[in-house]
Protein backbone atom coordinates (compact mmCIF):
# COMPACT_ATOMS: atom_id res chain seq x y z
CA UNK A 1 0.00 0.00 0.00
CA UNK A 2 1.48 3.20 -1.26
CA UNK A 3 1.26 6.22 1.76
CA UNK A 4 2.06 9.73 1.55
CA UNK A 5 2.29 11.32 4.61
CA UNK A 6 3.55 14.95 6.46
CA UNK A 7 5.73 14.19 9.73
CA UNK A 8 6.83 16.47 11.88
CA UNK A 9 8.65 15.52 15.21
CA UNK A 10 8.87 17.75 18.28
CA UNK A 11 11.32 16.43 20.90
CA UNK A 12 10.98 17.58 24.11
CA UNK A 13 13.30 18.27 27.11
CA UNK A 14 16.34 19.68 24.61
CA UNK A 15 15.36 23.46 24.84
CA UNK A 16 13.80 25.95 22.07
CA UNK A 17 16.67 25.16 18.92
CA UNK A 18 15.14 21.73 17.41
CA UNK A 19 16.58 22.32 14.12
CA UNK A 20 19.69 19.21 14.89
CA UNK A 21 17.17 16.71 15.82
CA UNK A 22 15.20 17.69 12.35
CA UNK A 23 18.27 17.37 10.49
CA UNK A 24 18.71 13.76 11.75
CA UNK A 25 15.22 12.81 10.48
CA UNK A 26 16.28 14.17 7.18
CA UNK A 27 19.55 11.95 7.34
CA UNK A 28 17.29 8.67 8.67
CA UNK A 29 14.18 9.38 5.75
CA UNK A 30 17.40 9.40 3.21
CA UNK A 31 19.10 6.45 4.43
CA UNK A 32 15.98 4.91 3.78
CA UNK A 33 15.93 5.69 0.66
CA UNK A 34 12.51 7.33 1.08
CA UNK A 35 11.28 10.29 -1.47
CA UNK A 36 10.57 13.24 0.72
CA UNK A 37 10.41 17.17 0.73
CA UNK A 38 11.00 19.41 3.82
CA UNK A 39 8.71 22.79 4.19
CA UNK A 40 8.80 25.22 6.97
CA UNK A 41 6.83 22.41 9.68
CA UNK A 42 7.14 19.58 8.97
CA UNK A 43 8.48 16.69 5.95
CA UNK A 44 6.02 15.53 2.91
CA UNK A 45 7.21 11.47 2.44
CA UNK A 46 6.14 9.18 -0.05
CA UNK A 47 6.47 5.30 -0.24
CA UNK A 48 5.37 1.73 0.65
CA UNK A 49 3.61 2.15 3.96
CA UNK A 50 5.87 -0.17 5.95
CA UNK A 51 8.94 1.34 4.90
CA UNK A 52 8.09 4.55 5.32
CA UNK A 53 6.43 3.66 9.25
CA UNK A 54 9.90 1.95 10.03
CA UNK A 55 11.26 5.40 9.13
CA UNK A 56 8.70 7.15 11.53
CA UNK A 57 9.87 4.86 13.83
CA UNK A 58 13.75 4.88 13.43
CA UNK A 59 13.54 8.93 14.16
CA UNK A 60 12.06 8.47 17.14
CA UNK A 61 14.94 5.82 18.01
CA UNK A 62 17.26 8.61 17.13
CA UNK A 63 15.94 11.39 19.11
CA UNK A 64 15.93 9.72 22.08
CA UNK A 65 19.43 8.39 21.38
CA UNK A 66 20.40 12.13 20.65
CA UNK A 67 19.16 12.56 24.29
CA UNK A 68 15.89 13.71 24.36
CA UNK A 69 14.07 11.80 26.92
CA UNK A 70 10.60 12.65 25.30
CA UNK A 71 9.10 13.15 21.66
CA UNK A 72 5.48 14.43 20.59
CA UNK A 73 5.03 14.03 16.68
CA UNK A 74 2.15 14.59 14.36
CA UNK A 75 1.41 13.03 11.08
CA UNK A 76 -1.44 12.95 8.47
CA UNK A 77 -1.42 10.10 6.48
CA UNK A 78 -2.85 9.73 3.16
CA UNK A 79 -3.96 6.55 1.48
CA UNK A 80 -5.81 6.19 -1.91
CA UNK A 81 -6.85 2.99 -3.97
CA UNK A 82 -8.43 4.66 -6.88
CA UNK A 83 -5.37 6.17 -8.41
CA UNK A 84 -1.52 6.62 -7.85
CA UNK A 85 -0.90 10.22 -7.32
CA UNK A 86 2.65 11.86 -6.03
CA UNK A 87 3.79 14.55 -4.07
CA UNK A 88 3.95 16.53 -7.29
CA UNK A 89 0.52 15.41 -8.50
CA UNK A 90 -1.10 16.44 -5.45
CA UNK A 91 0.18 20.36 -5.95
CA UNK A 92 -0.34 20.65 -9.28
CA UNK A 93 -3.88 19.64 -8.98
CA UNK A 94 -4.27 22.43 -6.91
CA UNK A 95 -2.27 25.08 -9.20
CA UNK A 96 -4.13 24.12 -12.49
CA UNK A 97 -7.45 25.46 -10.46
CA UNK A 98 -5.85 28.72 -9.17
CA UNK B 1 9.21 1.08 22.89
CA UNK B 2 5.84 2.29 24.29
CA UNK B 3 4.03 4.85 22.63
CA UNK B 4 0.96 6.67 23.24
CA UNK B 5 -0.98 7.99 20.05
CA UNK B 6 -4.30 9.78 19.02
CA UNK B 7 -5.62 8.25 16.06
CA UNK B 8 -8.22 10.48 13.98
CA UNK B 9 -9.50 8.44 10.52
CA UNK B 10 -11.49 10.46 8.06
CA UNK B 11 -12.27 8.12 5.50
CA UNK B 12 -13.04 10.19 1.81
CA UNK B 13 -15.63 9.82 -0.74
CA UNK B 14 -18.25 8.12 1.33
CA UNK B 15 -20.17 10.86 2.05
CA UNK B 16 -20.55 13.04 5.34
CA UNK B 17 -21.66 10.24 7.81
CA UNK B 18 -18.49 8.23 9.08
CA UNK B 19 -19.16 6.85 12.52
CA UNK B 20 -19.28 3.32 10.36
CA UNK B 21 -15.98 3.74 9.62
CA UNK B 22 -14.71 4.55 12.72
CA UNK B 23 -16.48 1.78 15.00
CA UNK B 24 -14.74 -0.54 12.25
CA UNK B 25 -11.48 0.59 13.54
CA UNK B 26 -12.68 0.31 16.85
CA UNK B 27 -13.23 -3.36 16.45
CA UNK B 28 -9.76 -3.71 14.73
CA UNK B 29 -8.14 -1.71 17.82
CA UNK B 30 -10.36 -4.12 20.25
CA UNK B 31 -9.44 -7.40 17.87
CA UNK B 32 -5.76 -6.15 18.21
CA UNK B 33 -6.15 -6.47 22.02
CA UNK B 34 -5.10 -2.62 22.54
CA UNK B 35 -6.24 -0.45 25.50
CA UNK B 36 -8.38 2.06 23.52
CA UNK B 37 -10.06 5.29 24.57
CA UNK B 38 -12.62 7.37 22.45
CA UNK B 39 -13.12 10.85 22.65
CA UNK B 40 -15.07 13.02 19.86
CA UNK B 41 -12.60 14.09 18.07
CA UNK B 42 -10.26 10.69 17.77
CA UNK B 43 -9.52 7.65 19.99
CA UNK B 44 -6.33 7.66 22.68
CA UNK B 45 -3.90 3.82 21.99
CA UNK B 46 -1.42 2.67 24.72
CA UNK B 47 0.83 -0.16 23.70
CA UNK B 48 3.96 -1.49 21.63
CA UNK B 49 5.04 0.47 18.41
CA UNK B 50 4.89 -2.07 16.55
CA UNK B 51 1.50 -3.60 17.61
CA UNK B 52 0.03 -0.05 17.64
CA UNK B 53 0.77 1.07 13.79
CA UNK B 54 0.10 -2.41 12.52
CA UNK B 55 -3.33 -1.65 13.88
CA UNK B 56 -3.26 1.82 12.22
CA UNK B 57 -2.02 0.17 8.91
CA UNK B 58 -5.13 -2.26 9.42
CA UNK B 59 -7.55 0.62 9.90
CA UNK B 60 -6.50 2.17 6.30
CA UNK B 61 -6.76 -1.58 4.64
CA UNK B 62 -10.40 -2.16 6.50
CA UNK B 63 -12.04 1.53 5.90
CA UNK B 64 -10.57 0.90 1.89
CA UNK B 65 -12.35 -2.93 1.93
CA UNK B 66 -15.72 -0.90 3.07
CA UNK B 67 -15.34 0.66 0.12
CA UNK B 68 -13.48 4.52 0.66
CA UNK B 69 -11.65 5.43 -2.19
CA UNK B 70 -9.06 7.92 -0.07
CA UNK B 71 -8.72 8.24 3.57
CA UNK B 72 -6.89 11.01 5.27
CA UNK B 73 -5.74 10.63 9.22
CA UNK B 74 -4.41 12.18 11.36
CA UNK B 75 -1.76 10.84 14.42
CA UNK B 76 -0.42 12.08 17.19
CA UNK B 77 2.38 10.34 19.11
CA UNK B 78 4.29 10.04 21.78
CA UNK B 79 6.96 8.13 23.31
CA UNK B 80 9.06 8.87 25.87
CA UNK B 81 12.50 7.39 27.78
CA UNK B 82 12.29 8.92 31.75
CA UNK B 83 9.63 7.36 32.54
CA UNK B 84 6.44 5.06 32.17
CA UNK B 85 3.23 7.47 31.68
CA UNK B 86 -0.53 5.79 31.24
CA UNK B 87 -3.17 7.11 29.58
CA UNK B 88 -4.86 7.96 33.08
CA UNK B 89 -1.34 9.57 34.55
CA UNK B 90 -1.77 12.07 31.77
CA UNK B 91 -5.24 13.12 32.47
CA UNK B 92 -4.47 12.74 36.41
CA UNK B 93 -0.69 14.79 36.02
CA UNK B 94 -3.10 17.85 34.57
CA UNK B 95 -5.93 17.58 37.07
CA UNK B 96 -3.80 17.80 39.74
CA UNK B 97 -2.41 21.22 38.97
CA UNK B 98 -5.81 22.35 38.25
CA UNK C 1 -20.40 29.14 13.19
CA UNK C 2 -20.58 26.36 15.37
CA UNK C 3 -17.19 24.44 15.97
CA UNK C 4 -15.56 21.08 17.32
CA UNK C 5 -12.23 21.25 18.09
CA UNK C 6 -9.66 19.11 19.45
CA UNK C 7 -6.33 21.41 20.55
CA UNK C 8 -3.65 19.80 21.96
CA UNK C 9 -0.86 22.68 23.33
CA UNK C 10 2.77 21.64 23.64
CA UNK C 11 5.17 24.38 25.23
CA UNK C 12 9.25 24.21 23.94
CA UNK C 13 12.11 25.40 26.33
CA UNK C 14 10.17 24.22 29.54
CA UNK C 15 11.69 20.58 30.46
CA UNK C 16 9.61 17.43 29.79
CA UNK C 17 6.79 17.89 32.23
CA UNK C 18 4.14 20.09 30.51
CA UNK C 19 1.18 19.46 32.85
CA UNK C 20 1.42 22.82 34.81
CA UNK C 21 0.51 24.35 31.14
CA UNK C 22 -2.09 21.77 30.58
CA UNK C 23 -3.87 22.42 33.30
CA UNK C 24 -3.45 26.95 32.82
CA UNK C 25 -4.71 26.22 29.13
CA UNK C 26 -8.07 24.36 30.83
CA UNK C 27 -8.59 27.38 33.11
CA UNK C 28 -8.48 29.74 30.00
CA UNK C 29 -11.01 27.26 28.93
CA UNK C 30 -13.47 27.29 32.14
CA UNK C 31 -12.96 30.79 32.19
CA UNK C 32 -14.23 31.48 28.32
CA UNK C 33 -17.13 29.50 29.48
CA UNK C 34 -16.60 26.69 26.77
CA UNK C 35 -17.67 22.81 27.09
CA UNK C 36 -14.18 20.89 27.02
CA UNK C 37 -13.80 17.45 27.56
CA UNK C 38 -9.77 16.64 28.81
CA UNK C 39 -8.26 13.32 27.02
CA UNK C 40 -4.82 11.71 27.04
CA UNK C 41 -3.75 13.25 24.47
CA UNK C 42 -5.42 16.97 23.73
CA UNK C 43 -9.03 18.34 24.75
CA UNK C 44 -12.08 18.59 22.92
CA UNK C 45 -13.75 21.89 22.76
CA UNK C 46 -17.17 22.98 21.27
CA UNK C 47 -18.57 26.40 20.94
CA UNK C 48 -18.71 29.21 18.52
CA UNK C 49 -16.32 29.96 16.09
CA UNK C 50 -14.88 33.29 17.75
CA UNK C 51 -15.13 32.47 21.46
CA UNK C 52 -13.17 29.10 20.61
CA UNK C 53 -10.36 30.50 18.91
CA UNK C 54 -9.96 33.35 21.18
CA UNK C 55 -9.56 31.01 24.20
CA UNK C 56 -7.02 29.16 21.87
CA UNK C 57 -5.35 32.75 21.68
CA UNK C 58 -5.40 33.30 24.78
CA UNK C 59 -3.79 29.84 26.01
CA UNK C 60 -0.73 30.86 23.93
CA UNK C 61 -0.43 34.13 25.63
CA UNK C 62 -0.90 32.87 29.29
CA UNK C 63 1.69 29.83 28.60
CA UNK C 64 4.44 32.12 27.16
CA UNK C 65 3.35 34.52 30.62
CA UNK C 66 4.01 31.11 31.87
CA UNK C 67 7.61 31.55 31.17
CA UNK C 68 7.45 29.36 27.55
CA UNK C 69 9.58 30.95 25.25
CA UNK C 70 8.26 28.68 22.40
CA UNK C 71 4.41 26.76 21.81
CA UNK C 72 3.76 24.20 19.09
CA UNK C 73 -0.09 23.35 18.66
CA UNK C 74 -1.93 21.01 16.17
CA UNK C 75 -5.73 21.58 16.40
CA UNK C 76 -8.52 19.87 14.43
CA UNK C 77 -11.16 22.24 13.77
CA UNK C 78 -14.85 20.41 12.52
CA UNK C 79 -17.55 22.69 10.91
CA UNK C 80 -21.26 21.40 9.25
CA UNK C 81 -23.52 22.94 8.36
CA UNK C 82 -26.11 19.78 7.47
CA UNK C 83 -26.86 19.74 11.00
CA UNK C 84 -25.85 19.95 14.91
CA UNK C 85 -23.76 17.90 16.59
CA UNK C 86 -22.55 17.59 20.15
CA UNK C 87 -19.32 16.07 21.44
CA UNK C 88 -21.77 13.32 22.89
CA UNK C 89 -23.48 12.73 19.79
CA UNK C 90 -20.54 12.05 18.05
CA UNK C 91 -19.28 9.43 20.38
CA UNK C 92 -22.71 7.72 20.60
CA UNK C 93 -22.56 7.70 16.97
CA UNK C 94 -19.85 5.85 16.74
CA UNK C 95 -20.70 3.22 20.05
CA UNK C 96 -24.41 2.87 18.32
CA UNK C 97 -22.04 0.99 15.06
CA UNK C 98 -20.27 -1.17 17.35
CA UNK D 1 1.41 38.07 18.26
CA UNK D 2 3.57 36.80 15.28
CA UNK D 3 2.69 33.04 14.64
CA UNK D 4 3.25 30.51 11.94
CA UNK D 5 0.68 27.73 10.89
CA UNK D 6 0.00 24.60 8.65
CA UNK D 7 -3.09 24.50 7.27
CA UNK D 8 -4.95 21.44 5.76
CA UNK D 9 -7.95 21.60 5.47
CA UNK D 10 -10.63 18.89 4.28
CA UNK D 11 -14.15 19.22 3.11
CA UNK D 12 -16.71 16.26 2.89
CA UNK D 13 -19.31 14.69 1.59
CA UNK D 14 -18.23 16.03 -1.88
CA UNK D 15 -15.84 13.16 -3.31
CA UNK D 16 -12.61 12.51 -3.11
CA UNK D 17 -11.43 15.66 -5.80
CA UNK D 18 -10.42 18.44 -3.09
CA UNK D 19 -8.60 20.65 -4.83
CA UNK D 20 -11.03 22.82 -6.13
CA UNK D 21 -11.59 23.13 -2.18
CA UNK D 22 -8.19 24.06 -1.64
CA UNK D 23 -7.63 26.47 -4.43
CA UNK D 24 -9.86 28.50 -3.45
CA UNK D 25 -8.74 28.27 0.07
CA UNK D 26 -5.42 29.80 -1.46
CA UNK D 27 -7.20 32.59 -2.93
CA UNK D 28 -8.73 33.04 0.31
CA UNK D 29 -5.10 33.47 1.75
CA UNK D 30 -3.68 35.52 -1.22
CA UNK D 31 -6.58 38.34 -1.08
CA UNK D 32 -5.51 38.45 2.99
CA UNK D 33 -2.51 39.24 1.94
CA UNK D 34 -0.61 36.59 4.11
CA UNK D 35 2.55 35.00 3.25
CA UNK D 36 1.99 31.27 2.22
CA UNK D 37 4.32 28.34 1.10
CA UNK D 38 1.47 25.37 -0.40
CA UNK D 39 3.23 21.77 -0.37
CA UNK D 40 1.68 18.50 -0.91
CA UNK D 41 -0.14 18.19 2.20
CA UNK D 42 -1.32 21.93 3.45
CA UNK D 43 -0.16 25.44 3.49
CA UNK D 44 2.81 26.83 5.64
CA UNK D 45 1.23 30.52 6.72
CA UNK D 46 3.18 33.37 8.26
CA UNK D 47 1.78 36.48 9.63
CA UNK D 48 -0.06 38.03 12.62
CA UNK D 49 -2.39 35.80 14.57
CA UNK D 50 -5.81 37.52 14.20
CA UNK D 51 -4.98 37.64 10.14
CA UNK D 52 -4.60 34.37 10.12
CA UNK D 53 -6.98 33.14 11.83
CA UNK D 54 -9.46 35.21 10.11
CA UNK D 55 -8.62 33.40 7.08
CA UNK D 56 -8.65 29.91 8.41
CA UNK D 57 -12.02 30.89 9.00
CA UNK D 58 -12.83 32.60 6.09
CA UNK D 59 -12.09 29.16 4.57
CA UNK D 60 -14.69 27.20 6.24
CA UNK D 61 -16.78 29.61 5.26
CA UNK D 62 -16.11 29.57 1.79
CA UNK D 63 -15.85 25.90 1.42
CA UNK D 64 -19.48 25.80 2.90
CA UNK D 65 -21.09 28.22 0.47
CA UNK D 66 -19.11 25.98 -2.50
CA UNK D 67 -21.36 23.05 -1.19
CA UNK D 68 -19.47 20.65 1.46
CA UNK D 69 -21.70 20.14 4.31
CA UNK D 70 -18.65 19.00 6.35
CA UNK D 71 -15.11 20.58 6.54
CA UNK D 72 -12.28 18.69 8.86
CA UNK D 73 -9.01 20.57 9.69
CA UNK D 74 -5.72 20.05 10.96
CA UNK D 75 -3.60 23.04 12.04
CA UNK D 76 -0.28 23.35 13.77
CA UNK D 77 0.02 26.52 15.08
CA UNK D 78 3.80 27.90 16.57
CA UNK D 79 4.38 31.08 18.44
CA UNK D 80 7.73 31.96 19.94
CA UNK D 81 8.82 34.82 21.74
CA UNK D 82 12.40 34.32 22.01
CA UNK D 83 12.91 35.52 18.31
CA UNK D 84 11.55 36.25 14.60
CA UNK D 85 11.76 33.40 12.46
CA UNK D 86 10.45 32.84 9.56
CA UNK D 87 9.16 30.18 6.90
CA UNK D 88 12.66 30.45 5.23
CA UNK D 89 14.49 30.42 8.06
CA UNK D 90 12.91 27.56 10.16
CA UNK D 91 14.31 25.21 6.78
CA UNK D 92 17.01 26.69 6.43
CA UNK D 93 18.33 26.16 9.96
CA UNK D 94 17.47 22.53 9.09
CA UNK D 95 19.44 22.43 5.81
CA UNK D 96 22.74 24.23 8.06
CA UNK D 97 22.69 20.98 10.13
CA UNK D 98 22.56 18.30 6.91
Amino acid sequence: MKVMIDLCVVPLGVGVSLSPYIAACQKVLEEAGLKTALHSYGTNIEGEWDEVFAAVKRCHEVIHQMGAPRVTTTIKVGTRTDRLQSMEDKINSVKAKM
